[in-house]
């Protein structure tokens, strides 16, 4: 049985094409009493990016930080303050910000029309009714959040996405001067989830021609971004990351991103950061990958934080270990149906505490 | 101003994915009175394809002839056909075929929903209403038709396709089996359909990173299949269809398709062969391009008919350019905007000579 597989069904590429957001709008608006939610990196707050939101009389902007990643008691009180600010649904949900942004718009716009707590629905498939219209609009490349069907949420007892075909932007812009004043770091660190879960990917036991065919073009622009010199690198990192997340269709990330997941779970290292940190630890999966990985890091002088899990208490190791080898599609993707033989326990474990 | 480009919701990919046909169209599938529409290039009756088709009762399965192009006229007989077997609309079209049949398919679900005759809507978004719901099952690979805006119709004084949002398919299945036993020639010609067009792409003014991206993927599969040998080579030349298809969004074709329209509007030759022929001609333009796509037929052993306008009367050449030149996005993306001083009516009417 093939996945039946859902894209965002509405692209617009191009420099400057966040200025057409109030027309994209204009189709969605209703009756006088209706209004639009934008959903803000909270480090945009009184930039220029910010005045050019089109906000209406009666919309609401709300600011979301994004220093921790999102939670699921984060989405909920959005829900609420939304609720509380009008009876009536809003026409659009519009996400500006990063992968964390871009899934908190997700899961607001589908918690908005399914009852109870967000982290009712981590999972797969436990979205029962469409979420109100959602655009995003990435200001990060790399993360593929623009294009996934999913909204990855820490729990009270797990990370883990908001995994359903509702999850999907319903429209996606993507501007590639948005994301030209991004830190060194924080670029390098996002653009090399992309990196890394192309390798993933490319390397997985589900691949077929659909996957290969985005993550070979992903692959390649992702090295034209970080080991050569183009003008338009923003545009190719925007292309990378979109490619990237469409691989992911016929395709799983792997042993990085599980043991990522462990990782930001009990430290709240975000998710790129987290990618970077352990990806440098599996030479032995992906030799080829994690070689070209550290002559990017090398080329743009990056230096990666170590020793992170010194010091975790016993019990935060154990968490760390079963929160990584509970993401069972991506072990399987990497190892195959055998996968418990080879990442037992104890091997998850040394490699944390190499960490 | 961007585009804002609209994609195929959904797609399945994988070899034997036809078989979850059935299950794709319950989802679709009314009330007991309600039917589905199959049509189904000729070519597979009484074949095993057409044998698997998952036809309930009530269900219309038409065979259409593709040897002549899709024309206004069988695209009207086909919608009243359809109306006089039942009163109401079906739940979906499912299209089973190359090109032709595509674009059949689509415009036929167009027509269902919206008055007049098909050649009325040839042109750019002139459709007022959303067609019956339709699938697209291609069975011959690089034209692109599973995954275009168009839907390309021959009428009583223009070869020119239904332009619009509505013409976009709502779910693409990507069978690589079905395209297993296409006869040589037709599969080098379709193939080479989606090689020109990429090349038109990437050589066009309007380029950007997004349709670079999948213009580039789409020839290095077009590579691999036309020049080297991959066990996987019809999953790659499905791919490189799609792709093609999808460089259109911010691109266009050029010279060469505009060509072939005026050869094809009065010859009747099939889009692919055309494309070759007219390809052939065309090493002012493509230099690189050109070369390559002589190696391509070299390997493949294949040979071009020629002189094929010698004997056409004044006025049978004189639409040829005509019809060739009216194509002006075409043209301006191969040339920009002061493409009439470049390719003159003389110029164009040397070029059909020679061919």
């Amino acid at each position: 049985m093939y996945r039946n597989f859902s894209v965002v069904p509405r692209v617009m590429f191009g420099r400057g094409c966040f200025n057409q957001l109030d027309d994209v709008l204009a189709e969605r608006r209703g009756n006088t009493h209706s209004f639009v939610v934008f959903i803000l990196d909270e480090i945009f707050k009184g930039k220029a990016l910010e005045g050019r939101v089109p906000q209406h009389e009666g919309d609401l902007l709300v600011h979301v930080s994004v220093v921790d990643e999102p939670k699921t008691t984060q989405i909920d009180m959005l829900v609420e303050q939304i609720n509380s600010y009008s009876p009536v649904l809003p026409d659009a949900v519009v996400g500006i910000g990063g992968g964390s942004t871009m899934d908190i718009a997700k899961a607001v716009s589908l918690m908005l029309t399914n009852p109870g707590s967000s982290a009712d629905y981590q999972g797969w498939d436990l979205i029962k009714n469409p979420a109100v219209y959602k655009i995003g609009i990435p200001t990060l490349s790399g993360t593929g959040a623009e294009v996934s069907r999913t909204a990855i949420l820490t729990g009270p007892d797990k990370k883990l996405g908001i995994n359903s075909d509702y999850t999907l932007y319903d429209q996606m812009m993507l501007d590639p001067e948005l994301i030209k004043d991004v830190p060194k770091e924080q670029w390098f660190y996002t653009g090399m989830d992309c990196y890394i879960h192309n390798i993933e990917s490319l390397h997985g036991t589900h691949l077929n021609a659909f996957s290969k065919a985005y993550g070979e073009k992903s692959i390649d622009l992702c090295r034209q971004v970080f080991l050569e010199d183009h003008h338009d690198r923003d545009d190719k990192l925007m292309m990378a990351s979109l490619f990237g997340g469409m691989s992911i269709a016929y395709s799983q990330v792997g042993a990085c991103h599980a043991l990522s997941y462990g990782l930001s779970f009990v430290l709240g290292t975000h998710h790129g950061l987290g990618c970077c940190i352990t990806f440098d630890y599996l030479e032995e999966i992906y030799p080829e990958g994690v070689a070209e990985f550290r002559k990017m890091m090398q080329r743009h002088d990056i230096s990666l934080p170590r020793q992170l899990t010194r010091g975790l208490s016993d019990a935060q190791m154990d968490t760390m270990v079963k929160v990584a080898l509970n993401l069972e599609p991506l072990w399987e993707n990497c190892f195959g149906k055998q996968w418990r033989d080879i990442m037992t326990y104890e091997k998850t474990m040394k490699l944390f505490q190499k960490m």
